[in-house]
């Protein structure tokens, strides 16, 4: 444990920071039951109002008055392009150069295969070891599937030391989905480009919580997904991004008649659409993507900047309560204490961390655990004050103060997303 | 046209068959608007009350109330699975050989490239000039992509002349989006069989509209929606089924975590669930996922014979009745005639196509077009009654008696799904 050499934090210096937060109004859009804090945006976002009722009105009114004219009448035709309008603000990019569909998994199986056979000399998949797991299968199946096709797997600080001429495509995750920790986006795309590679990012957890510039980082592909800090509700479609300088060499190997220039001319002959939307294959799930549509105005007229660094402030704030207060409990910090290294996550790590995260769940604080010994919170820009950051803190202490999780119940074990 | 040699239908003749229908009472679980007669239940179901008292539930308690802990306290990490039991009921299947995800493009995508990776030594991808343009679209994107594949696309009754021994799948359509007209599934799986192929069904026009039975057809893969006579909602996930005695050679091109044998263990290495859950990738779109679970319920106690025999008995009655009141207004039947060559759906064919449909969709009577001369009726079991095809035709003869499609606004052109 470090300790602060400040004067320590109090309740009181928190409150004021919430009450001159530019942010706070938005909160207000958001369902959350007061004394309920919820420190796991990072895996599903919470709910808003407008997104209760909008998802009423599309089964109740749009589907259910309207049945299929609604495809023209009620814009669902439309609904995957005005998502990523709104999704390109965010990301630093143009509407035409982002498509929403699919799960994160099956965009990146998308975009490691284009990008792959967009560099048809280059045998190597290059990632790295600390990746999302579920981004280490999709890309150990795209190197059995495409013909002299390699997957190459280093740790993180050996990314730059492995961009040889034989490398098609680097795919990392930004943002570490264990301790929060940032990958250098600017400078391994850099890299990159300088090996004569293409980079195909993975956002997840990244979009609404760290800046994300596309544009900036002269991006080539990216991923991600629209549950989290976007709070699309579960399982809500993912996006894909590919730069518009790309379009025209990027070529989805699922195919289908939603990403066809004409899909409704029923042509036998497959011509893709012009720009990202290439990338959609079926039939868009409406309830779900209609709610991401509605949540995504609680961005609209929020600074992205302002936002994200609240994020990073209620984590510097979060890590210095856990310095100062919960010294001697066995909490040790697990995610880089640089604010310019981290996400809008926290991981700590304890032997217990099972027990102490369903004890501290009992106490109304939410938030999840990974394997083995990872506590992992979230702080999501939009909802989450620093009074909830001190609360807890505090709640956490008692929990370890009084061994609260060393109980039976606590320590039964089911399946944790 | 063809005239009936029997005596001519009446409208209380149908009426009397609605009232021994042994579906009639299913049919209040649908929320259809009285007057409103909807015969395109093939393209998109109607809805249930109780569906949307579902979405409410999820959206208003499991997300905003429960947050992350609904993918366990809400049973949502168990969704797929459930919707997979239930429609392996409707297909003749089992439950651990059906999994529900993604779009039927997407699930296309994985069983074709699926069954060509079991048959390495074989190069060609079978499909036939008839087949769903999306289906094509597909399939051409996998012989593009994979190695050494190539995409034969020859008319419907050449497709056994060319099973031979070069073919790896063959991947037709069950029922003719158009047309309607039956592929013989027990034939030409037997004698893809018996050439050294697999076959993938796709079963969007049919699964819930003509008996399917996988099991008895000895089927090797098949794909289908659920927003059609499944009534899942706009865009709900579609199927993939996958018989068990393949599930050891059969692997997803599209990984992802949820289709891990074990996702939660966040393992580096992939390993495949053991059975169809294997094609299953990334998280799936919660709210479109529950719609669909509560829509299958209206199956639940309904003899799915029954259903597909009202079904059929509709589509005659269509038939029948525009033979015999339509006769010199330029309308064809272009389904077939025989029952048992065809699904659900019926297809007119007219010069004037479109402007006719708009004007029968201001008559309250819902179809829809399929270019160049297409009208086309679908006639879904659970909620379409007899005396809805009577009043349907007798609209429709108003439309073409009284040239009322001959209006601007009727031959103003939107995009139509």
């Amino acid at each position: 444990m470090t300790a602060s050499t400040a004067r320590p934090l109090d309740r009181a210096a928190l409150a004021e920071r919430d009450a001159s937060d530019p942010l706070a109004g938005v909160r207000r859009r958001f369902s959350l039951r007061d004394g309920l804090i919820y420190l796991d945006g990072n895996s599903l976002g919470a709910s808003q109002w407008a997104v209760a009722e909008r998802v009423r009105r599309v089964v109740e009114e749009e589907w259910t008055e309207g049945l299929i004219r609604s495809w023209n009448t009620a814009g669902w035709v439309d609904l995957p392009g005005q998502v990523a309008g709104k999704l390109a603000t965010l990301l630093g990019a143009d509407a035409d150069e982002v498509t929403v569909t699919d799960s994160t998994s099956a965009n990146l199986f998308k975009a490691v295969v284009a990008a792959r056979r967009a560099r048809p000399d280059r045998r190597v998949i290059l990632t790295d070891d600390r990746n999302f797991p579920s981004d280490l299968y999709v890309a150990g199946g795209v190197a059995e599937l495409l013909a002299d096709t390699e997957l190459r797997i280093v740790s993180p600080d050996e990314i730059a030391d492995h961009l040889g001429p034989d490398v098609a495509v680097l795919t990392m995750t930004h943002v570490d989905f264990r301790s929060g920790r940032l990958a250098d986006a600017v400078g391994l795309t850099r890299a990159a480009h300088e090996a004569g590679a293409l980079v195909v990012w993975d956002l997840s957890h990244s979009t609404g919580a760290v800046e994300v510039d596309l544009h900036g980082w002269d991006a080539d592909l990216a991923v991600g997904c629209t549950y989290k800090y976007l709070n699309g509700g579960p399982g809500s479609p993912a996006y894909l991004y590919a730069a518009r300088r790309l379009h025209e060499v990027l070529d989805s190997p699922v195919r289908g008649w939603f990403g066809h220039a004409r899909p409704f001319d029923f042509s036998p002959d497959h011509e893709p659409a012009p720009d990202a939307t290439r990338f959609l294959n079926g039939t868009a799930p409406v309830l779900s993507l209609a709610a991401l549509d509605e949540s995504l105005d609680a961005w609209s007229g929020v600074d992205v900047a302002t936002a994200t660094a609240k994020a990073r402030a209620l984590g510097d704030t979060f890590i210095r309560l856990v310095d100062e207060r919960l010294d001697g409990y066995g909490v040790e910090v697990a995610s880089p204490r640089d604010p310019e290294q981290r996400g809008a996550q926290v991981l700590l790590t304890h032997d217990e961390a099972y027990p102490i995260m369903q004890a501290l769940i009992a106490e109304d604080v939410i938030g999840d655990v990974r394997p083995p010994r990872g506590l992992r919170f979230g702080f999501a820009p939009l909802y989450v004050r620093y009074v909830d950051v001190w609360d807890a803190v505090e709640r956490l202490r008692i929990v370890l103060d009084e061994a609260r999780w060393d109980r039976p119940e606590h320590r039964h074990r089911a399946t944790v997303i």
